[in-house]
């Protein structure tokens, strides 16, 4: 039998839509959901996408270098470095000198600044997708690119060669890994894409999940950087929010021509991230933290795999296989994903993300994080018995 | 006798100038100087405009709240509340539904999401003024009100306004209390301004120095913020940076016509704060936080006017009457500001503003930065020995 939800959980579950409502096309944050329904016991946070382990370990750090080296007033009081200074101090992790280096705050303000700036007046975007780059379109209009289901939503280069070519876009967007799904391109098909894309003014390559996908990712992050060089239409971004595990400090990365970041530089961009994140950038020329980090990544990774596994084993659901940290999990049973999602909140504390509103899924869809082993199998076994006692 | 530098000093001098350049319109940051002279003994940082007192503070709160009440891993790791939920919890505090309220990631954020979106062809700025102003326009053009010295550069509202008859500008710029000078209008003279710009389509008032300037200043600003209720094309900002002495936190706040703030965030600015600015934000509803704020404010006030009394007295320069907490300096004695300000950096460790780049001032002019009782003093005694052993 499918889920369906009693009195109260109804009432619940239209708070949250109205809430969802008031979101956009954005989950509410976890805090906003917290601040709201205080009397929900609310455990975690499965619509965040993230590297627990990696954010223990940043903590480490911080409390080292920051905390008890006596650094953090001078974070918190003074204004942080200008967008080039800090690019000038992560040149070599990132492969590129820093005239290709755009700091951002955070990737949606990558994505604003590219959106606002460079895509012309058509972009093709592969849907399902990651919703700013439907909705930051601003004078532009965003031309679907139907990723398909029975392909598991994993893009077809030759299909989407093809939309190119018939839509004539002035720039196109590739996820890879994608958001929701994971689905991944081997850095050999990227290539090959760039050089069917080669006639295109602006080819949007956001690789914010990435370090989930690849055995050396750092090595990746920089050859995709280093193909800016050779091609200008080329722009590769990335969030470090994920991988590093911390969303709520805001940096994220692009390396594009130098000609677009003077243009970005001169009309803004000024003081655009905190001290604590330039922190983190700082952090990434540390052998020890990128040594430890890769501990925390490589065991995400074979958590995610685990995690993978035990879901695929639930009769009710289809999970999706994905190189990132989370699930596109299909609710295959009858119940509603606005349904799943308000039965786990409210009998597990389990926050996962409904995806009624992503523009390309047919068919009742949540998102699901992957996280630590014990949150994993707490998952799963609410999911279980979510279904069991339907 | 003027100052003059040594062959060292001069070499230290055009490497600045170099670094500069490399800023843009702005000062290198203080963390990259250091960065970059390891060997200069770098104490005082007066290019930077802030409140220390209130960074102690709010590092007094921060630790109370965040890091002994266990809630700093959540801000680092979480994604931070949408523009709209942060709204939502400080209504009361800026005296004006959510809907009129927009959150920056700094007032240049604020500065740069108007002028890339609301300032149509033409804006008029007095100068000079706050570089983003000249910088941020993007396709418009900025057309200078020049602010006269014979007046102190204080802003003439009659002057001004036959300004804007002959230019007609779409947009207008304000800063009150103004940077570089500190000049200030008073809130019936800014009443006054407004009947007369009714009819340009977007007025900019910038009160980011306010808290320096006023006896309640939370009250002013609130009525300046109501005033957007029926003056449609207002724009009233503020950093939050300074009165609260955070610069590296990035934070600033808006009123503005719902419209325009639905028109911004349909496009963008989606999770643009960090979680430490949205603990910021929270926590102008603590009134024991409020409270000793009051102190800090009347404090930094009171040694700002000591401040200036101080130097008032010293013969080699003029210096100019401010409301906020800085001072323009004009050198008198034939002494270049880039002189002054590289023999005050090696010998003194004090870095100071020079003023070269300000488009509109004429004459050799820095800006210092008021700070607590200690720091003034260095600085006084630090400028008569610079000259007496000029």
């Amino acid at each position: 039998m499918s889920i369906h939800l009693n009195k109260t959980e109804q009432k619940i579950s239209r708070e949250l839509a109205k809430l969802k409502r008031k979101s956009g096309s954005h989950s509410p944050s976890f805090s906003t959901l917290k601040w709201l329904f205080p009397k929900l016991n609310i455990k975690l946070d499965c619509c965040f996408l993230s590297n627990p382990y990696a954010t223990d370990l940043f903590l480490k750090f911080f409390d080292k270098d920051i905390i008890k080296g006596g650094k953090f007033r001078s974070l918190i009081e003074h204004y942080p470095s200008q967008n080039r200074a800090v690019s000038a101090r992560v040149t070599r992790f990132f492969g590129v000198p820093y005239q290709y280096l755009f700091i951002g705050n955070g990737s949606t303000e990558i994505i604003q600044a590219i959106f606002h700036n460079f895509i012309g007046k058509k972009v093709l975007v592969p849907i399902p997708t990651f919703s700013p780059y439907l909705e930051f379109v601003k004078h532009s209009t965003a031309i679907h690119h139907q990723l398909e289901k029975i392909n598991n939503y994993l893009l077809k280069p030759q299909k989407f060669l093809s939309d190119v070519h018939k839509h004539k876009p002035d720039a196109v967007v590739l996820i890879n890994p994608n958001n929701p799904d994971g689905g991944y391109l081997k850095l050999s098909e990227v290539k090959d894409l760039l050089i069917g894309l080669k006639n295109i003014e602006t080819v949007i390559l956001d690789a914010s999940f990435i370090d989930f996908a690849e055995k050396n990712p750092a090595r990746t992050l920089r050859t995709l950087f280093k193909l800016v060089k050779t091609h200008p239409n080329l722009i590769v971004l990335k969030s470090l929010s994920k991988d590093l595990g911390i969303a709520g400090l805001r940096v994220g990365v692009a390396a594009m021509d130098p000609q677009r970041i003077d243009g970005l530089l001169a009309n803004g961009y000024l003081w655009n991230i905190s001290g604590l994140a330039e922190y983190v950038l700082d952090l990434q020329n540390d052998p020890h933290f990128r040594r430890q980090y890769e501990q925390s990544r490589r065991l995400i990774v074979k958590e995610r795999d685990a995690f993978y596994r035990q879901l695929a084993k639930i009769k009710q659901i289809r999970v999706y296989p994905s190189k990132a940290n989370f699930f596109l999990v299909e609710l295959t049973d009858g119940t509603t994903a606005q349904d799943f999602m308000t039965r786990l909140l409210t009998t597990y504390g389990i926050y996962t993300r409904p995806c009624g509103d992503k523009v390309g899924l047919s068919g009742e869809f949540v998102r699901i994080a992957s996280s630590r082993r014990a949150e994993n199998d707490y998952v799963v076994n609410s999911i279980k018995k979510a279904f069991k006692n339907a």
